[in-house]
């Protein structure tokens, strides 16, 4: 067996011990709310029948989905195959060769796990999933080939009450991971709907939010002139500037656009689903959060139907830790039609980061081993384990370096460990039976008997 | 779109609400025990490259690995091969158009982690990994192309400590899982040599150890007629068959041992190791697990080369719940020559089976929402949300039923989702401002106050 070198492929990572119990702890602050919210976890498998994934994502997505090359000779069914050089051999030669792929989100796996299983789950279907997807894009900083998906959707109930419940779930979730000043963007694709009604051009919505969407970063000048590339005309821009630069909270930009969406049947609809959704969220207790009505959001609007949400760090510069929205057919790709959900995502990855920069990890959460027996030899070892014992039957997270070792080494091994307390072990300490316990923190040393250490660990 | 039928790859699962929370206790139980003994947690990608994984589980295993398919015109690199009908097309083309893989289990990718961070690490490296692996069996009952793995494994120490503890942590996280009655076969590698050895047949060890561990099944005819067949002779028959029927108790068996294998080195290495292991073993707690020396236990022969494990439980009809054992040289596939490491690995599905046979699952486990508030309309709905905001904020688990869904409906949802209280709020509780409160295994039904409801709910 020829020597292999040790890499892994490009985009994706190995977490170590310090990352994996960060990772964690971000994904048990969410679950935790998840279920005092009434969502329950799911997991699906990471493979997929490519059929179920194909066409979902559009052709870029389609190309960025990996496939799964079928097992054993897979060229089989591909001997009456006739290739020649013009045609597209890879495409041709693809549903012959391949029949699975890897989950690309947590998205369609879900819609095809309700109508896979619609007649045992329970309706409204609350349910949450943290798995990882895999996406072969160019891999750059932040972002990555496999990554970790984190969302909650209820599906088969069109109250509004759901879409409160997120922006509490959000506050809930970031606050508890210690974020201070967060925003949690609300609109609602009726009132885009609407405003693009309004103008005459509802088969222009897209270009027109995408170029709203801009106005952070290149001004109205800028979005104007967009908008006039795109098509829009000068009577147009009119209607839609007092738009654009509506101000205020979120009950004065909604007084304005009543008045501007006033004939809009659908702007009005979209009003109506945002008050709504503001009047159930006024019943509950908000943490950090602030909650701001957005018109220049719009993701994923050839998917979103109602309220879509997005949620920004004030704190760090980051892009969006979050978003969703309300879908009206998530299942019909699956032939099951007119379910309506809602959902939400958070960004782990961008989370993490947002924690690590400000500093917001608790040092509890690294509390792995409490203390560590260090002994000079094998007598000393002996002398040691019912120690070992009596701290672990106490259920105090113990270790013994096994002896042979230089004490420098097994000190190290603490640093590096972040063990609190090392306890040594030599011929003095036998013979006296007091142990020398050494705070690693403070450098601090005591002299202590067994009864007195184990006391100690337990406080 | 054309409509696609809801379907999973074969040998895959979806892993719904009461699965999860089943699977996530398991897998909480044995994390807690592996962090009390220092092990720490990592993970590493479920892509690895081709070549990491590739002849490390012999040709049968290469075949079942499940190969990715390069992104993007997978078939470039392939346009210059000639392929003839009598050519192994499949296999000549596999380095052309795949250069990754699903991983195939976690201990080929501990290895490259290992060296891939020799520079990081803190030694002993002590990490556990409870990860899904990927395999291109054929599916039956029992055997899924998807499922977990749960190792832990220790590098960089040779000390008998690290099997001792491996022994306790099998007792401490099936005993905490609620299984009575389990034994964990201990045997060594160096003891079968020393057998081996001691018929002047050492290259015959596989054989030899294989038709051993078939006399529970074959007998001790059956065994002999293989050992026969094999190419052994009456004469090592001579010699075996005392070893075959060695009884007694462990201590028992060591002092036979030690005749028989007086003269063989190895042999002797082998009892030193199983000795040393007990009696550091001896130092520590056991609560439910019986220890025993199987000699004819054999996992992983070309694997191990010191102590072997296996577990098994005593109250169910299953194969082996765990194992594991000492190898002497896991990184040198990867150019890191000579570091010894020990590891165990729990088999979590069938753990999970045979919690569900013997009814060990503890009902805590499934605790979801606590109470569900259900409205008969809007201006119920209205009255209900503050007291579902208070609910939330004392932390207890609490669903609304949006208004709009009838009584039986709502019910219904409860008891699906195991729900143990359900709040009904028609006109006379907003009149009176007591809550009808229902207990859903009892039937019992009482009017509350909503201070007294929140009590209940805390207590």
């Amino acid at each position: 067996m020829a020597n292999v070198k040790a890499t892994i492929p490009k985009g994706t990572r190995d977490f170590g011990p310090t990352v994996m119990v960060r990772r964690n702890y971000i994904f048990d602050t969410i679950k935790k709310v998840f279920g005092k919210y009434g969502y329950q976890e799911i997991q699906t498998p990471t493979m997929e029948n490519l059929e179920t994934l194909t066409g979902k994502y559009g052709d870029e997505g389609d190309q960025l989905i990996f496939k799964v090359l079928n097992s054993g000779d897979y060229m089989l069914k591909a001997q009456g195959l006739k290739l020649s050089a013009e045609e597209n051999t890879s495409k041709k030669l693809l549903p012959l060769i391949s029949e699975k792929a890897l989950r690309y989100d947590l998205t369609v796996p879900f819609a095809r796990y309700v109508v896979m299983h619609q007649n045992e789950i329970t309706s409204p279907f609350k349910r949450f999933q943290i798995q990882p997807v895999w996406r072969a894009d160019r891999p750059q900083k932040g972002r990555y080939r496999e990554f970790y998906q984190c969302d909650a959707d209820v599906v088969g109930s069109d109250s509004l009450l759901n879409e409160a419940e997120f922006i509490c779930i959000y506050d809930e979730a970031l606050s508890n991971l210690g974020l201070k000043d967060f925003t949690i963007k609300v609109n609602n694709r009726k009132i885009l709907s609407g405003i693009a009604g309004l103008i005459g051009k509802p088969d222009k919505i897209v270009d027109m939010t995408v170029a709203i969407d801009k106005l952070d970063k290149i001004g109205l000048d800028g979005v104007e002139k967009e908008l006039l590339e795109k098509g829009f005309e000068n009577k147009d821009l009119a209607i839609l500037k007092p738009i654009i630069l509506l101000s205020g909270n979120n009950e004065e930009k909604l007084n304005s656009l009543n008045s501007i969406l006033e004939t809009s049947v659908i702007g009005q609809k979209g009003i109506e689903e945002i008050k709504k959704t503001f009047s159930y969220l006024a019943n509950f207790t908000l943490q950090k959060a602030k909650i701001e009505l957005d018109l220049t959001l719009a993701r994923g609007l050839n998917y979103y139907t109602g309220c879509i949400f997005e949620v920004k760090t004030n704190e760090a510069a980051m892009g969006s830790i979050g978003g969703g929205g309300r879908y009206d057919d998530l299942t019909g790709m699956f032939g099951k039609e007119g379910l309506t959900g809602v959902g939400i995502s958070f960004g782990a990855d961008r989370i993490y980061d947002v924690l690590e920069e400000l500093n917001l990890f608790p040092s509890t959460v690294m509390e792995g081993t409490k203390i560590l027996i260090c002994v000079f030899g094998e007598a000393e070892e002996n002398y040691a384990l019912p120690l070992l014992n009596r701290l672990r039957s106490a259920n105090i997270k113990a270790e013994l370096f096994p002896f042979g070792a230089k004490m420098k080494k097994q000190m190290q091994y603490a640093n590096e460990k972040d063990i609190p307390f090392v306890a040594v072990i030599g011929g003095d300490e036998m013979q006296s039976g007091l142990l020398s316990l050494k705070n690693m923190a403070s450098g601090e040393q005591v002299k202590i008997t067994v009864d007195g250490l184990i006391k100690k660990m337990l406080a």
